[in-house]
């Protein structure tokens, strides 16, 4: 870790430089104290750790604000190490004058996520711990705030250490079959060896499938809204929208003709996909685009189907079947328009009767969404993986597990599988930071916000 | 301050409730550490004052957040009341979360300023410190944090006490000679008014006249642009603003005509003010605006006289004179565009020379604009008043003090005198808040932010 400095004592604002009542500036390392005393009206060298002092910051015998200065001792601090947090008047010129002073006496300005780097890199968390804080500050709903907590309070920490010791007692068989292989203990050994893998494989695939969902949770469930022009999908997404205010974002889709906005039901976080119209055109330029659109549809979680009430039902459900859909159980049937029409009375079971113009029947169709959010799913999986790198770490050490169980197979020798086993461990190893570079760290910090 | 309930223990987030990486939420009143115990995993009922507790927020058994939490007991806090603060994760999701549980649990949210009128209520600070506050948060540059900190330090209040203790002994003198009026005291205590109140008056202009100068500081020092048309006012403003990036606020003006744009220069906040192109003309509707330009210049501290080096210099001096500008000393003439023209032998005395497109003499002109703000002024002013409501007060003041000095004049009797003398006493306790209304709490707290 030679390109990031551990020595300096460095400080930023952790509250967010903006004008608000309070701020904080956080300073850490071992200078910690000194500086703060070169620039505080009361000296607290001796004073207890976890304590709280009123004064004043003094520049130059010039008073910059009143102040309540925390302190963090004998390594007890977030970072795990001397640790002082000034809490000041919230004017965005205080809280810059008192960053720039204490830049002034020796501090550095910290880099994003180096308070947290240090608190990994003194033992006070795993890495997956320490990329759960980012999660967990980043948390906008329910579900995406319980998982980000599970990970920081280390539940998938020492899935991943019994996964790992696991994998290890295995290498360790494997050695001992490298030392004695004159002997005859290779056959009672293999089905021990095989049993153990699909243990190991079991577990890993289970977490692995966990992602799809932490993914969606953490990133909103995708739901594609499908259906022929002028059947009022833009109407529905407005009136989805409009009713609750906990919009979070509004996103120009990756593809030209789609928006994605996203919206918060009950805790969970929903991504919606408006869609261009989908009808029989010669046109190739127009197919090209409703081809996309039906891809998206399958990318999806969740299809809503848009028809409208006041056209031939029957005709309408043929276009269902006209376009491709993989997997029928993710359409949800939405009938529109029901203030034009109220005596349609060719009802279709298990869809939906709306009027998005009217806001009629919007409530149901939230009700729906959310039952297709299995919350079986979530509390079947213990542990639910939200983090892509984490996810690609863990289909690595999938693949190796099954190279073992394939070399078992055929017999080859045990030092190339102590070759996959190592290779398993270091993937396994480089979630939770037992393996580590620069680059990882870096990548993995510099997303952080300052100040954390 | 009937509808005011200082009763309830009252919560808010003070930071800036948008993501951080560390938010901090205040609970205040006499219920704070039964509250906060009843969603903390640790009882901070025994600890001691000004000490920080790491545990978790708790709803239903399910963890929130891993938090710090400081506790202030013995009215040792802002408000003087029982106190916690909850140094939380900065997700708005848990910054909200928390704020619910704490309202679930008995607080109340408290609105705008109700933290700091509790400091004011409970003794903790009068109510010019009070409202210096609100100054302080808002401060956004040098001079305007010193002046909101040297009031919230109370010289501001001191100075006031002083004059307010001077006015009741002239008070008590007064009573005395309505005790006494029968006897020849009367001679003698006169001369003594007069000088008492001369001095108290002398103190009073002092303050009334340095509003002028704080309220430059506090929202910006006026400066005109004038000049004809296509001189380069506009050029010269961008000029200074790309320049700087401090530029504070865009504001249309209030004149149709013009547009205000503020700048930091070395800690001094100028607010320049673009008019619109003056020139001869019979044009009535132009004449007017032309008129409304230097109405508006008369009303600047500083009107910068933009010429441009190209056109004869003499006709151009000429044209300052014909305006009615009456102040001269506030002029300061521009030369600009000398890049067209470096052999304009005809340098005029006292005048910058600069090329706004070319960005040169700019740092010359900030100098002399600097220059312009007597920095004497700022030391001669012990105090600065900067707030409007505090400088209406003053000039009540005067007013009655000015009355019984007609009324001594005039030998008015002393039961006038004490009425005069008591609206004087008024109007200098309502600046502290010796007097007070809830209407005026009201006003002065309801623009305070959230939190504070």
């Amino acid at each position: 870790m030679n390109h990031f400095n551990f020595e300096d004592t460095i400080c930023a604002i952790t509250t967010g430089n903006e004008l608000s009542a309070v701020a904080i500036i956080r300073i850490s390392g071992n200078q910690s104290i000194s500086i703060a005393n070169s620039i505080f009206s009361k000296n607290i060298t001796n004073v207890d750790s976890h304590t709280l002092h009123f004064g004043h910051i003094i520049d130059n015998s010039n008073i910059i604000d009143e102040v309540l200065v925390s302190v963090f001792k004998d390594n007890k601090s977030f970072t795990g190490e001397e640790t002082i947090e000034i809490s000041c008047h919230g004017s965005v010129y205080i809280q810059n004058k008192i960053t720039q002073l204490l830049i002034n006496k020796g501090c550095r300005l910290a880099t994003a996520g180096e308070f947290t780097m240090r608190a990994f890199k003194n033992g006070k968390m795993d890495l997956s711990q320490a990329e759960s804080v980012a999660d967990l500050i980043a948390s906008e709903n329910k579900s995406s705030h319980q998982t980000a907590l599970k990970q920081l309070r280390g539940g998938f920490s020492s899935k991943l250490q019994d996964l790992r010791q696991q994998l290890i007692d295995f290498a360790s068989l494997i050695e001992l079959e490298l030392d004695f292989s004159e002997e005859d203990v290779e056959f009672a050994n293999k089905k021990q060896f095989e049993d153990l893998l699909k243990k190991i494989k079991k577990e890993l695939k289970k977490l692995i499938d966990s992602f799809k969902l932490g993914n969606a949770l953490k990133n909103g469930i995708p739901v594609a809204i499908l259906g022929a022009p002028n059947v009022g999908k833009s109407t529905l997404l407005n009136c989805l929208l409009n009713e609750e205010k906990a919009i979070v974002s509004k996103i120009a889709g990756t593809t030209r003709d789609a928006i994605e906005d996203t919206l918060n039901i009950e805790g969970y976080k929903f991504r919606f996909i408006d869609t261009a119209g989908i009808r029989k055109t010669n046109d190739v330029i127009e197919n090209l685009g409703i081809k996309k659109t039906i891809k998206m549809a399958n990318l999806a979680d969740i299809i809503l189907f848009i028809i409208d009430a006041n056209r031939k039902i029957a005709d309408q459900i043929q276009e269902i079947d006209n376009i491709k859909i993989k997997d029928k159980s993710k359409l949800l049937i939405v009938v529109n328009k029901i203030d034009l029409n109220h005596n349609n009375k060719n009802k279709i079971k298990e869809s939906i009767y709306i009027s998005a113009k009217e806001n009629k029947g919007i409530s149901l169709l939230k009700k729906k969404l959310l039952n297709c959010v299995s919350t079986k799913d979530i509390s079947n999986h213990e542990i639910i993986v939200t983090n892509l790198r984490h996810y690609e770490e863990l289909k690595l050490t999938l693949r190796e597990i099954n190279s073992i169980l394939d070399g078992l197979k055929q017999d080859i020798t045990s030092d190339l599988l102590a070759i996959n086993t190592r290779q398993a461990l270091f993937h396994l190893g480089s979630i939770t930071g037992e393996v580590t570079t620069d680059t990882l760290l870096g990548n993995i910090f510099g997303k952080f916000c300052i100040g954390k």
